[in-house]
């Protein structure tokens, strides 16, 4: 039933989809959907709970604290696009839906800021794994850029069917990460070496 | 007026912002802010009209269609910080209120979608002054993470006041220009020299 909402949510966006469209798509009675879930507001409190709670668990389940934090990063990467590329609906209803609409918008940013903690908390491990310590600002200055890079690119995906998510991944590491690997060997980019005419 | 209204709806949230607070702050009487701007929806549309005007506006005005796409993309990334750093409470009217709220996310959707246009095409510009043509999906890919980076690193700067916007244009270069700097050298990150235990 939850799929069907999901489904219906994403397709038809959260003020236009009827009680009737779920319950339709579900293939059940919409006194059904009512008994099961509730109004409309409590079933898409529902799926965005549901399709929160998958994307987290996606990449906590890949994430292993035994290995290199620059391993744990990538690997939680891939598993957040490959989950987004796989349920595109449930993205449509997070992103472009629930983070756009109080009161569900408040429930989003937590967990954003849930996942920049952990990426400030990898992407520090990383940095300072080699040479001298990167300052706190550095690493969250950083860490808000990868996970803003993310999320844009994850939207872009939702719109590209024929790309694969570890293509996309991949993407996001040339862009950011030879960046990253650049800084660690001390090569910045300088302005005074890009000359305006 | 507008200031003055921007101040509040950005210290209060839209929800909590009372026409009283607006009237107090201007320093006006509540009835001269209903006939100069109307209800307090009006007068959130007209803030989030100027503010986003003015973003617009302030990197259009640094952006020379003469000088080299690089440059223009340097130029208009420092602009956008800059504002962002200059207008505090502007950015938070727009990017933490109006975008997560019905009706003014849709125009905040349509102006980041000029912004993800206009880097697409300076960033086609950059990829393709060197070497062989890079496929318009990489391109837009690239714009897509780099629109999102830079929203995310300018509401990271919202909340830093001390640092300056300079700084910030400067780690989000390093972060990313490096690394694009790289892939127009061949370098592209690979997964496979990434060891897993």
């Amino acid at each position: 039933m939850l799929d069907a909402a999901v489904a219906v949510f994403s397709q038809r966006g959260y003020h236009a989809a009827s009680m009737d469209d779920i319950a339709e798509r579900a293939g059940i009675s919409k006194p059904m959907v009512y008994a099961y879930l509730g109004a409309k507001e409590d079933v898409f409190l529902a799926c965005v709970q549901r399709e929160a709670t998958r994307l987290m668990e996606g990449i906590a389940g890949v994430i292993d604290p035994a290995r290199r934090p620059h391993d744990q990063l990538c690997a939680g990467l891939r598993a957040y696009l490959t989950c987004v590329g796989e349920h595109r609906d449930g993205w449509s209803v997070l992103y472009r839906q629930a983070r756009v609409q109080e009161p569900f918008a408040g429930e989003l940013a937590e967990i954003r800021g849930r996942m920049i903690e952990a990426v400030t908390a990898l992407l520090g491990g990383v940095l300072n794994a080699e040479g001298p310590e990167v300052p706190a600002a550095e690493v969250s200055a950083m860490a808000h850029a990868l996970v803003g890079a993310g999320e844009s690119l994850a939207d872009w995906l939702v719109d590209h069917p024929d790309e694969s998510p570890e293509a996309t991944a991949a993407r996001l590491m040339n862009f950011i990460w030879m960046g990253a690997a650049n800084l660690l060997r001390g090569h910045t980019w300088r302005p005074a070496s890009q000359p305006s005419p």
